[in-house]
């Protein structure tokens, strides 16, 4: 392969949200681009794209559609991605999955760039990109575990319908223009006959406290697979199995930008200075240092970093706990950009080659 | 006075949003009326209000207006309450203050009913209804801490933009709509461009994480008032100062229904099941009991109970802690019910002469 006429890039669920985000990224950041190869349903074969100002055709996803790729950016789905992952890893692609289907497979790395990129170089074919709400917290979290040993964390989210796609955009979008159009005056109940199509109750003007299913037994009974991603994928990454974390996950009427509320508890004594002076040096996280500064989703829409601001202690527990205000562009840190990040971790180490088998053909939806 | 006949009841700020409820809730509850005198600042004397479908005219606040008043209902704000609840005590009236003046004032009752009733009876003519995120905390975690003994309470708020009254309705309903009206597509930059005039970013389509001032110094540095109001207030209501709590305040794009993510920790082993077994015996509490069937903002609007659902082991604490999703109708439950219940408590009782005097005219905004 010549590297300097670049790789060869297909992105699985070219059409969708995400996929769209992962064409104008590699854009943006001059990813060493030599072919791109869109990949999606059959449906959307023959639709075409724009990358780097050219028409780019849509190809169907088959088995022959991986050979020669290098790297696939894979984010059409958990059952898109069990069905067609580990065809791509058996022609030689190295796959970057947006989806949940590997990220808890033993061997397969879960990965922020920036954050835990050491653990890529054993991959085996597969790079897992975490959920958008832990891909977001990651950062911060790593850099104040590393200084001040966390031993607990608890999260609110405040959650974009974008984390939903495509779908969950217009869906909001569809029924707020409703809200206006059936009612004279905004009559509190008319809202909640304001059915989403998407959403398990009304998002127009409302909160969603379920993101995917509920778990049933066990110690997370009760809770939604979204708020059990955060807590094991953190883990995960963090190499902290130990780590005592819990997770609220609420769909709000937001567009993008996923925003959370974090209480940390550490082993070390902590002030909003000590973690002030270290996030200030932390790689992708930019601080809002004042009160007033404070980041929210609008304002982070279309940004690289992830925000964080309203540092203060925890007055439940002032001396080692602290309370923080966490907010990022979750099409972007949450997904397509840390997917390309990792690639470029991929090229820049000469990590193309997998060094590990996967160890099961089991997988975690 | 002649019980049978009723009670000469004012309402100081009968042409806001708080005091449109207050009537109504009068109505509703069949509260014994005898005459209803709405106050209010001179510009709005002489508009009328409904009350049992009588027209009866608004009159300007003024000392002679408390004359034979039996009960004050106060929710003009702290400035209107600072000037003119001592002037109504010393006239002999009983007031109800929904403001924040007096609440941390000592010898004022701060009240939920249901919760701590029996705190009204040595009032010094006022009794103080707390702040809304408080009152619909109140009658969980007293039920919880009588039983498993509470050490600490995490709370995360996604509070309504009627907290902020008519205008901040107003606001987000004016705002959202000129989204639609300048966009062809919702621009997520554009957005950022919609500014509100009641909140200190765009509320349409967002987050604000400041609900009131910051405080600066001390422990509670970077907290807003709103913020250290449910910290304090909850400690005085459940007589807990000893009480570890922290809390972040958000305003979130939903017209009615503060939303709260608590996260509760007990000095005696609790389990959902628990927790459960108290909260459906609980005055004022309608329990949600499987995961599905979680409350939101738009369904509990217009409705009298706190609704507590997606209760669960924390994960970070399985044994003592539990994670709760507590929602109520901010305007009734966090304001204008309330301060009816509280009403109904002094004439059940026989507490309308004060058995105080109020300790000092200090009081805090």
């Amino acid at each position: 392969m010549n590297v300097q006429q670049g790789y060869t890039v297909a992105v699985l669920g070219a059409t969708g949200l995400v996929g769209a985000h992962l064409i104008s990224i590699l854009e943006e950041r001059k990813f060493p681009v030599k072919q791109l190869k869109p990949l999606a349903s059959e449906r959307s074969a023959g639709k075409s794209i724009l990358f780097n100002g050219k028409e780019v055709g849509v190809i169907a996803v088959s088995a022959e559609a991986f050979e020669g790729v290098d790297i696939v950016l894979a984010s059409a789905g958990g059952d898109i991605s069990r069905q067609w992952v580990p065809i791509a890893v058996e022609k030689g692609c190295v796959v970057i999955d947006n989806t949940s289907c590997y990220r808890m497979t033993e061997g397969v790395p879960l990965v922020v760039a920036g954050v835990n990129d050491a653990d890529v170089e054993n991959h085996p074919g597969i790079i897992a990109n975490p959920n958008c709400s832990t891909a977001q917290l990651m950062p911060v979290l790593k850099a104040l575990d590393d200084a001040f040993d966390i031993e607990r964390v608890i999260v609110s989210t405040y959650q974009s319908v974008s984390g939903a796609g495509k779908n969950g955009m217009d869906d909001l979008l569809d029924t707020t223009r409703l809200v206006y159009q059936k009612m004279d005056q905004v009559d509190p109940e008319a809202l909640s006959k304001v059915e989403s199509q998407v959403f398990s109750r009304p998002i127009a003007f409302n909160l969603v406290p379920q993101i995917d299913k509920f778990i049933e037994g066990g110690v997370e009974d009760g809770y939604t697979k979204e708020e059990t991603k955060v807590i094991h994928e953190s883990q995960k990454i963090l190499h902290r199995p130990d780590l005592r974390i819990t997770c609220t996950a609420v769909r709000v009427p937001v567009l993008i930008g996923h925003s959370e509320a974090v209480t940390i508890e550490c082993r070390k004594p902590i002030s909003p200075q000590d973690a002030m002076e270290v996030l200030e040096k932390t790689t992708h996280v930019t601080l809002c240092r004042t009160p007033e500064s404070f980041p929210t989703p609008v304002e982070v829409t279309g940004k690289d970093p992830v925000y964080v601001g309203r540092i203060r202690r925890d007055t439940s527990n002032p001396e080692f706990g602290l309370n923080l205000w966490v907010v990022a562009d979750n099409l972007r840190i949450g997904a397509a950009l840390n997917a390309v990040r990792i690639a470029e971790v991929v090229i820049r180490n000469g990590w193309l080659k997998a060094k590990s088998q996967l160890a099961q053909t089991a997988s975690i939806a």
